[in-house]
C-alpha cells in the first residue's frame, strides 16, 4: 500500500512498491497536493543566497521576522500567531495546550485529526458527510457534535472532498462553539488555493470568536512541503499556551527563511497559482466525469474521485503507479467506499496524461491479479 | 539579555541588543557550540544538488535511509532509533512517551531538561555539582535522585561545564536505574567532539540496560543547527512509544538529506574536528586561566569560565558583544554564580581574538554603567 504512513507524497514507498529507482522525475505525483508551479522563484534565490547561513546558525526561537510579516499581511496581531513545524505540529500544539478529553471530527477528513487526537489521549467522536452532499456534513449535525466535545477539527476546504462550508454556516458553527465553550479549529491548509471572492473564511472576524482557531499551512500553496511550515491564528492566551507546549527551535531556519521569502513573493505568483489551478481543475474534473467517475465539485487543488465499477482504489493506484503516476487511495477514509481516489490538480499536461492513462486502463479493465489483490471486488 | 529565549546562538536578539545590522559576519558567535569547521564539504554539495527536490517533496515520514545508515554506523538495530527534529524534540518525545510525574536533573545543566519537563507537567527534582568537582555531582547523589524520580536527564559530557562521568560511574548509575525502574536519559549531544579513546559512553553495552536512553544530536558536530536533527537510542518498545508521540513529518527533508550526507562524509572530517577542537581548547583554556578565570577541564567544544572579580557574566557579555563577540552568560544556571560565562571553542584565530578582547576589557575594568546594570557587583 502506498499510504504506509497514512498519507500521500511518499515517494520512497512508491519506489519500493513499483520497483523504480527513487529519484527526481521517477513519478508524477498526484498523491500529494502541492502547487504545481513550484516555489516562488524569489524563494529559491533566497535559499541559494542565504541558505548556508540559515543552516549553520540556530533558527530564531521566536520566529520574529516571519511572524511580523504574517501579522502585517493577514492584518492580525502577532500575539494571535503561533508558528509551527508544519500544520500538523499546529494541531499537536493545540491538543497539548487544550488537553481535550473528547475531540470531534467530520468524516471523511484529513487523517491526522483522528491520529493526533488519539496520540495525545483524547477520545474521538465523529459525524459523517453524505455522498449526496459531496461528503459535506449538515451544519446541524456538526453543532450537535460541538456540544459533545472539547475541540472540533473542521477542514475548510475539506480534504479529501475539497468542498467549503459557507460563511453563514461557519458563523453558525462559531457562534455555537462559543455557546458550548468548545474550541473550533478550522483547518484552512488549502484555502490559499481558492480565489478570494470564493473563499469562505472567518479570518476577518476572528476576534469575535475567541473559541475559533484557524490552522494554516505554508507548504502546499508555496510548494515547500519538505521544509515544514504552518501557523495558527487564535486568541492571544491560547496562542501563548500553544507556544508554551512547543519545543525550542521546532521550526527550522530554512523554513523561516523560505517562509519570509514566500510572504514577500508578491501577488503575481498567487494570482497565477489560483487562476491556473481553477482552470486546470475544471478540465480535470470534466475529464474524470467523462470517464464515468463521481467527482464532487472541489474548490481546492485536488479532486475526490469515485471510480466507476469494477474499479477499486487500490487497483487503480497500482495500475497507475506502474505507469509512473501516483494517486492517493482513499479506501482508508471512514465515510468513503473502497472505490475513491484523490488526485492533485497539477499542470495541464500532467492532468491530461493522468486522464489518458486512466482511460486506457479503464478500457482494458482491471487485471485479474489486481482484482484478486484488492479482494476481487465485484468479481463473483 | 542575550538569552531572551533561554539559549545562546540568538543572533537576532544580539543584533537588537548591540545595535548591529543582523547578517552574516555581524558577530563571532561563541555563545552556541557549533563545529567551527562548518558542515562537511560533501554535505553542502548534496544540499546544492538535491536540495530543491527535498524542499518540494514531503520528507520520508519513516526517516528510513537516515535510520538505516545510523544503525550501520553505530552498530545498533534500527528498531532502537527514534529520529527527531533536533535533540530537544528527542527529549520532548521521551517525556511524552513516559509521562513521568517526577524528573531528575543534575545542575548546572542544559536548561531544556527542566523546561521541557515542566512544560509537560512533571515535577523537577535536582541535585547539584560543586565547584570543587568542576560542577559534577557525586554518583551517590545521582543514585539517590534516581530513587526519587521516574526519569533522569544526565549530560555526558555535561553542558555547561563540559566534563564527563567515567564509564564506571555510568555503569553504576545504569545498574541503579535498572534496579529503581527509572529511565536514565544520557544526553550525548556533544560526545562526538571527544576523541574516541577518551569518550565514556554506554553505547556498546546499551542492550544490557533497558532503562537507559542515549540522546544524540547531529547539529553541533556537523554544524547544521538551522536544520534540526537528533536521535535517541533506546529499547525498541520505548523507541516505538516515542515515535508514536511524534508528529508526522516532524523531521524536515533537508535535515534528512544533510544527515545522510553527514554520515557518509567519512572519517577525515571527524578526525580533523576532534584534533582541531582538542588543540584549540587546550590553548583557549590556558589563555583563560592566565586571565585569572576559573575554568573546569571541559572535554567538549566549549568551556565554562568563572570570571575573576569584579566581573559579572552580564557585564562581560555586554562588553564583548559591543566588540562583536558573543558569549553565553551562565548567570541563569542554578548552581552557578553570577560570574560564569560559557565560550565555544572555535578556530584558533577567533579564540585568540576572544582572549585579546577579554584581556583588554579586564585591563580597563568593568564600566560603571555595565556594573550598575548588572546590579553593581562589588561596587560598594
Amino acid at each position: 500500500m502506498l499510504e504506509k504512513y497514512g498519507h500521500g507524497g511518499d515517494l520512497l514507498t512508491a519506489a519500493e512498491l513499483f520497483g523504480v529507482k527513487e529519484g527526481e522525475g521517477a513519478f508524477i505525483d498526484f498523491s500529494a497536493n502541492i502547487n504545481p508551479l513550484g516555489p516562488p522563484p524569489g524563494v529559491l534565490e533566497v535559499l541559494r543566497q542565504h541558505g548556508l547561513a540559515a543552516v549553520t546558525a540556530y533558527p530564531d526561537p521566536g520566529h520574529r521576522r516571519f511572524k511580523q510579516l504574517l501579522a502585517e499581511q493577514l492584518d492580525v496581531d502577532s500575539s494571535q500567531i503561533t508558528v509551527a513545524n508544519g500544520a500538523a505540529e499546529s494541531m499537536a500544539l493545540l491538543l497539548l495546550a487544550l488537553a481535550p478529553q473528547k475531540v470531534g471530527i467530520v468524516e471523511p477528513c484529513f487523517s491526522e485529526y483522528r491520529q493526533l487526537a488519539e496520540q495525545f489521549g483524547a477520545e474521538v467522536l465523529s459525524v459523517h458527510g453524505t455522498a449526496e452532499q459531496s461528503f459535506r456534513a449538515e451544519a446541524g449535525a456538526i453543532c450537535g457534535l460541538l456540544e459533545q466535545v472539547d475541540l472540533l477539527f473542521l477542514g475548510q476546504p475539506n480534504n479529501p472532498n475539497g468542498v467549503q462550508y459557507s460563511l453563514a454556516e461557519l458563523r453558525l458553527l462559531a457562534q455555537h462553539a462559543e455557546a458550548c465553550g468548545t474550541c473550533l479549529a478550522v483547518d484552512e491548509a488549502f484555502i490559499d488555493f481558492i480565489e478570494e471572492e470564493q473563499r469562505q473564511s472567518l479570518l476577518p472576524e476572528l476576534t469575535r470568536y475567541p473559541q475559533v482557531v484557524l490552522v494554516r499551512s505554508m507548504t502546499k500553496f508555496y510548494a515547500i512541503p519538505g521544509l515544514r511550515l504552518g501557523f495558527t491564528l487564535a486568541r492571544p492566551e491560547l496562542a501563548a499556551a500553544m507556544t508554551g507546549k512547543q519545543v525550542t527551535w521546532s521550526v527550522n531556519g530554512l523554513a523561516l527563511l523560505a517562509g519570509e521569502a514566500c510572504l514577500r513573493s508578491g501577488p503575481e505568483y498567487e494570482r497565477a497559482t489560483r487562476e491556473g489551478i481553477a482552470a486546470a481543475r475544471a478540465l480535470l474534473r470534466q475529464g474524470l466525469l467523462a470517464l464515468g467517475c463521481d467527482v464532487p465539485p472541489g474548490e481546492a487543488n485536488f479532486l475526490l474521485c469515485g471510480l466507476p465499477a469494477p474499479w477499486g482504489a487500490a487497483q487503480m493506484q497500482e495500475a497507475l503507479g506502474r505507469t509512473g503516476l501516483l494517486v492517493r487511495s482513499c479506501a482508508m477514509y471512514p465515510g468513503l467506499g473502497p472505490g475513491h481516489i484523490r488526485v492533485a490538480v497539477k499542470g495541464r499536461a500532467d492532468n491530461a496524461l493522468l486522464l489518458l492513462r486512466m482511460e486506457e486502463l479503464m478500457r482494458a479493465g482491471p487485471s485479474r491479479k489486481g482484482r484478486a489483490r484488492c479482494g476481487g471486488l465485484r468479481e463473483k
